[in-house]
């Protein structure tokens, strides 16, 4: 028996199928063309609110305006992370099989608080996990919880370390105890902000994080991060928790796990390896070695939605010890109390979040469509095109390379003429290239210097795309050399 | 020009439009009629993760498979949060427009961590919640932000107020500081386990929390947090925020927020309202009391998710001082830095998070599809039946009502004969309706006596349904009794 749409219900269900269709085209076309569109949104600040009505209508709309108004007003103010030519930050992939699962996972709508509120979401999430983590050459010792993000991931390894470190934290925080020892979280220079945002958040101070120095490849020195524990101690410091990463965000540099994984076993420290971008790598044939060491952490983080071509948000935080992050969270009301026939895991314990999205869905459906050969290739081949396009640089007399390039990510910059600011000409790369529309690419700073930085990661991007990137950038950079 | 498909590239396009279309036609046939399948799920523990392989596929599987073990394997583990006999904890509706909405937003991908990333996403999460605070009434001194979750904003709540009350905590943390006044957060013995947790996470310890008794309609008193406050301020406890809530989770009950406004500006603590569940019957003609009080406080958080129709996960914090959480979270390095040609607001800035979905469409689309009226009517609606649920409960000799009924969940009771245990009782009526597959309900204590819960807030949901969950509680409740 169908259900007769009442008046005061949803979208009527055949009006609903209509327009479900119609966007299922618009998508379609989208993904077949992400290039039609200029990567880098064309607005101006202030353009797309300025094009919206100042409040709710009084009368509902029919869904033809509304989506034509996404096409209209919205779309012109998307910078597209499809796009072929995306190379900036992270350049990263919701592809076919993870967008169908969030439209899947939208309407089914479960929340995935408790074992009881959707069996489907906690078990899948269990088996997906078990799936990543061999792919990764993780031991099974490490447990897998999904958050939304790797900034979520990395603050709950942080209150894990909190918890096993500070006595009784839980009950009795951090203030007003006495004696309290200050507390340190170590990481290098090169190490993401979330490190400190958590830091921040969990009440530990920004001065808890001490940046050890890097090397000339931007990896942590462990010499210096074991001189650093050193002194620490020696002025009463109680090391917290080593923040290792593998795949810095800004050149991709690769920590010496293994040493730092030594040093933490020795000193009784929480490892923490940020491996949210790279870490994925190490399911490709002769790339394992990226997490030695690794296996020794007490917990490890990787992002599906960054390299794994699942679409934003999913985070996995790996740990071996998922329970500290439960006795630090777990607290059950009596109207979320429920009885089973058997014990169940409920993910509402693992972490401060209640609500859970059923995100399980998405990875499932993205290692099944590509299958585990699938991946790797596709992971060897944006590492083959990094390779390609450093190789470029390295032969251009006009360009240098300004990091390794361990991964997908390329930092180089133009060469400057005798009397140029290096740095200003660079700048003018970028913008010039990032105002064609056709590639987008971002920058950082490595040893002080302005650094341009191309990311491959888009399953769109193919050695043309690369290709052109290399042209366009060449081309803006002589044209602005002649203009000076 | 079309984009040929590359094998190394994602699904081929024309592919995707196939299995595209095959989702939107099972979903328009689920949500037309969810109430096919049981809406409790029946399966057993592990029952789903046995039915799963233990590795992922060495090469990738045709969507039809991946579909056909979806609908196989997943749905007989789903809880059906769309089945109209959903009653449960807070019943919800990821509404088609948001449905259509949240598979636009996966297909686009972006990553809204800055202006540039997704100017659409930034400007019309400002404009679609300038639209909402107009709905709820609160005035435009409130900046809002979108997060994943209530506890996520009142996460963000609290770490303002710590930001506000501890002179540099974010340079200096909590542990180690001399002199540090231990911290206190007032709520109810009503309030949301969420405040725990957040409590927890600042690094503030639970014993931070100091619970303010209800009265018999489980609202907090304000004489009592008066005297709490006094009482701490006299034993040394520097006070950080009160956390009051209009719709409580067990009772739904509204805390009495003008008073403890009124109370929190005479003593300058940081007043958070929780208004996650309820604030949106705030747009309800003669119901707008409900958030009086409110414009006075500090913050407060309404989720959209809940109860007004947006696919799971939107909460909503509102803010008088949004620069407090900027200045505990801003933190740009250099390869995020981006010049605009005018001040944009870089939603990574304000919170945790540096990850944000596009999440803003769909209530963008939630909005104008049902538009005010269409949604005030609905709201209406949901409390219109849970009174008449409440008249019967009352009219009834068998049953009791254990709380007020302000919005549109029901505390009841089936009252037991001389020698029963009415706890027990309740339990297995729980049990049984459970087992039917056709209603879901929860339950609650109060004032230490188990209490049937029944939530509506499924648009889906019509008044055939709601008198079917009541013969159907006074079905089992008399076959129990009759057996006992």
């Amino acid at each position: 028996m169908t259900r007769v749409s009442s008046p005061l219900g949803d979208m009527d269900p055949e009006e609903f199928r209509r327009h479900a269709h119609r966007v299922a085209d618009w998508i379609a076309d989208y993904l077949a063309n992400p290039s039609k569109f200029p990567v880098l949104a064309r607005v101006q600040p202030g353009e797309i609110s300025a094009a919206l009505p100042a409040t709710t209508p009084v009368r509902g709309e029919p869904f033809e305006t509304i989506f034509s108004d996404f096409e209209r007003i919205l779309v012109p103010g998307i910078t597209h992370w499809n796009h072929p030519g995306f190379f900036a930050y992270f350049a990263i992939t919701g592809s076919a099989p993870g967008v169908l699962a969030e439209f899947l996972s939208a309407a089914l709508n479960v929340q995935a608080m408790l074992w009881r509120t959707s069996p489907a979401a906690t078990e899948l999430e269990e088996v997906t996990l078990s799936w990543l983590r061999q792919l990764l050459g993780l031991p099974s010792t490490f447990e897998g919880v999904i958050y939304d993000t790797a900034s979520i991931s990395t603050l709950h390894a942080l209150a894990a370390a909190r918890e096993r470190t500070v006595p009784s934290v839980r009950e009795l925080g951090l203030a007003g105890r006495d004696p309290m020892p200050r507390l340190r979280v170590y990481c290098s220079d090169q190490t993401h902000s979330s490190i400190d945002k958590a830091v921040i958040l969990l009440g530990l101070g920004q001065q808890s994080v001490r940046k050890i120095p890097s090397d000339s490849e931007y990896r942590m020195r462990a010499d210096a991060l074991a001189h650093a524990v050193a002194d620490d101690r020696a002025h009463g410091w109680q090391p917290l928790a080593v923040v290792a990463t593998v795949g810095t965000t800004s050149s991709t540099s690769v920590d010496p796990v293994p040493a730092i994984a030594d040093l933490c076993g020795r000193e009784s420290i929480w490892l923490h390896v940020d491996a949210a971008y790279a870490g994925v790598a190490a399911m490709v044939p002769g790339r394992e070695g990226i997490l030695q060491g690794a296996e020794l952490a007490d917990s490890l983080v990787v992002n599906p939605h960054k390299w794994l071509f699942t679409p934003f948000d999913l985070s996995v935080l790996y740990c071996r010890h998922m329970d500290l992050i439960r006795s630090a969270f777990a607290l059950t009301p009596e109207y979320l109390k429920t009885i089973e026939a058997a014990p169940v895991r409920n993910l509402m314990d693992t972490g401060i979040q209640l609500g859970r999205r059923f995100r399980a869905l998405k990875l499932w459906m993205v290692l099944r469509h590509f299958g585990a050969e699938g991946l790797r290739d596709r992971l060897a081949e944006h590492m083959r095109l990094a390779q390609l396009f450093a190789s470029w640089v390295d032969e251009s007399p006009d360009f240098e390379r300004l990091a390794p390039v361990p991964f997908s990510v390329v930092c180089f910059r133009a060469r400057a003429q005798q009397s140029e600011d290096a740095d200003r000409l660079n700048e003018r790369i970028l913008e010039a290239v990032n105002g064609t529309g056709e590639i987008f690419i971002s920058h950082t700073r490595l040893d002080g210097r302005y650094a341009l930085r191309l990311a491959i990661g888009n399953l769109h991007t193919t050695e043309s795309h690369v290709m052109r990137a290399w042209g366009l950038i060449q081309e803006h950079a002589h044209q602005l050399r002649s203009s000076n």
